[in-house]
């Protein structure tokens, strides 16, 4: 690695097939270098410490790898359960939660060295089986929130920085049927369940959690199945520009347009295909969604105000993952397929330069170490 | 300075008197060394690259200085004019623009070593004057915008990185009388001038710079001087949360409630004093306030959803600047007479630690550098 390296404008590139990862520059548009050995990375994703120097990187198989930015190498990784989907650091930056499919329930770490500091199996009902757990993100009051896919709850829970412990009452509240993603607004005040096994979405207002959750956009989900579901959307990317929220509907060629103070929809846009990712720019202006398997290969870009779809890009299949820079003047896409990462300028909508890259999926900034949320 | 240091969770604070700055570590809430030789400090501040490796300080004096936080040192400083007011960085991150009063006009420099790209004197009206510039801001689009205090005008410049020049045609808006401060939402969509020749501010929407700048507020200013104004306040820390924006009344003890969707008044707040900076923490919960001399030494704290004051502080005279940290658990407070800095938990309200500065004023992190208009 570069000497006096700072890494304010690093980033990661998960290489999902080989288990491996490339640390990127953002400012220079290059790659610095390639990290091996991380196991199973489909569907992997990341988080970053707080001084921006440590990536802590969650792989499918459970394992979970602090990469040291600075040095380009591993500086710890663990097996912590058979299979792992995703995870969130805490508000003060003392703790790395993972999310469990096998054998459910989450599990902490301190993030120096990895060490179990609390392990929530997650049981629910009377058979106390552990629960799948998604949705796994961060939110103010060094609080870890999260939803049990088998038991229809999502989960609050607060670290306790001074005793390393977590706080002894965990909240619980009515998620709705087979929650299988959550995400939380940038601000940490709405958390919302995506539900698998019925229509709509579950809204959890973090200000007022005294109300419990309640159903919103009670037709979002697969409904009669007009069409097969390819894939279930992400949540995470749910753009955000004013006061209107976009997200991919399910089943159906449409981004929905929902309006954020009442929850209710204002619009629906029709789109190539099935969508998986709808994220929004740094700047609001844009709205970029990719989609589902077999029109993988596309990638079309909303004006936030117009609605309209003012470009789309064909640069190959597998269009896995999309990463704004932070102040929006730049995205950068993985096309796996074409074993590339292409880079557009925001502004112009031209493709400004390729990478390669083995089958990339996530590409994840330094600059989510100073969001909530990501 | 410790080796292997990332400075992502680092930051700087302005003494303006001794014409120092310390560097700081928001996670060890520590100091990590001084670096004295910043000519006049006095509302100094500043902005970092996007690497978040150096910081670059706006002085009184007209000078720009640029310290590397690595290495603990000055990397190299100029005098670029004879009084200057503030500054920005372009989003590519590779111009650094500064607002002079004296000889007016805003300079462009290279962030590499500070050589001058391009001069704007912001002459205005026949006798080609040279006007101060004030509220200047980066904007999407590689845009500078700031405004004339003696032209009454906006000025819309954009950079071109491949040639390393100012696009030719610098766009210019109606500002109203005299505009003394701007601000740009954290989207880059709206700038807003406040005006000290006349009552209201002026607005102008970048997504639509064709309908050129509309009065807002068109009662807020000195309007009959129901009391003496002791400080114009300041327009940076504009909180919006939500639908609200929450802005320092001029020469009254209260703070305006704004709808941002219509900009008009929705109620106001009764605050101690006279506001100054009016501050939305990240996860835009709280607003913290400080006041006008004589009564700088209170500190309030709104609650941004009942608008009810949940707590005041008077821990000492001069309390200049606050500062949160990117994920909302901190803020940081300069207490100047005092000759300390102050450091609240926003959760619990609490006073978790002082630290030693001399005669501190603004306080900025690292973080800045992967925001809009920061």
């Amino acid at each position: 690695m570069p000497e006096d390296l700072s890494t304010g404008d690093l980033g990661i590139i998960i290489e999902r097939m080989d288990g491996s990862v490339l640390i990127i520059n953002n400012s220079s548009l290059s790659i610095l270098c390639r990290i091996e050995g991380l196991g199973d990375l489909s569907h992997a994703s990341a988080v970053f410490s707080r001084d921006a120097r440590y990536a802590f990187v969650f792989g499918r198989d459970g394992g979970l790898t602090k990469i040291d930015l600075l040095k380009g190498q591993i500086s710890k990784r663990i097996l912590q359960s058979g299979n792992s989907i995703g995870g969130a650091i805490s508000q003060d930056g003392q703790y790395i939660a993972v999310s469990n499919y096998e054998p459910g329930g989450v599990n902490i770490f301190a993030i120096d060295d990895l060490s179990l500091v609390a392990k929530l199996p997650a049981l629910y009902g009377e058979s106390n089986m552990a629960s799948k757990t998604v949705g796994l993100v961060d939110a103010p009051g060094n609080q870890f929130i999260f939803s049990l896919y088998d038991g229809n709850e999502i989960w609050q829970v607060q670290m306790d920085s001074k005793s390393n412990k977590i706080k002894s009452d965990v909240k619980k509240y009515n998620a709705g049927k087979a929650p299988y993603d959550g995400l939380i607004s940038s601000n940490g005040r709405y958390y919302i369940a995506g539900l698998f096994g019925e229509d709509g979405l579950n809204l959890l207002d973090l200000w007022h959690p005294e109300k419990g959750t309640s159903k919103i956009l009670s037709h979002y989900g697969k409904g009669q199945k007009k069409l097969p579901v390819y894939k279930m959307p992400h949540l995470e990317g749910w753009a955000i520009a004013g006061n209107h929220a976009f997200l991919p509907a399910v089943g159906l060629h449409e981004v929905l347009v929902v309006d954020t103070n009442s929850w209710k929809k204002v619009t629906r846009i029709k789109v190539h295909s099935q969508p998986v990712f709808a994220m929004a720019s740094p700047d609001d202006r844009q709205i970029w969604v990719n989609f589902a398997f077999p029109d993988n290969n596309t990638l079309q870009v909303i004006d936030s105000e117009s609605f309209k779809i003012i470009k789309q890009f064909q640069p190959g299949k597998g269009i896995l993952h999309m990463e704004f820079t932070p102040r929006s003047e730049h995205v950068w896409v993985s096309v796996r397929d074409n074993d590339e990462i292409i880079i557009y300028d925001t502004q112009t909508l031209e493709e400004i330069k390729r990478l390669p890259a083995k089958k990339p999926s996530g590409i994840f900034f330094t600059s989510r170490a100073h969001r909530i949320g990501l």
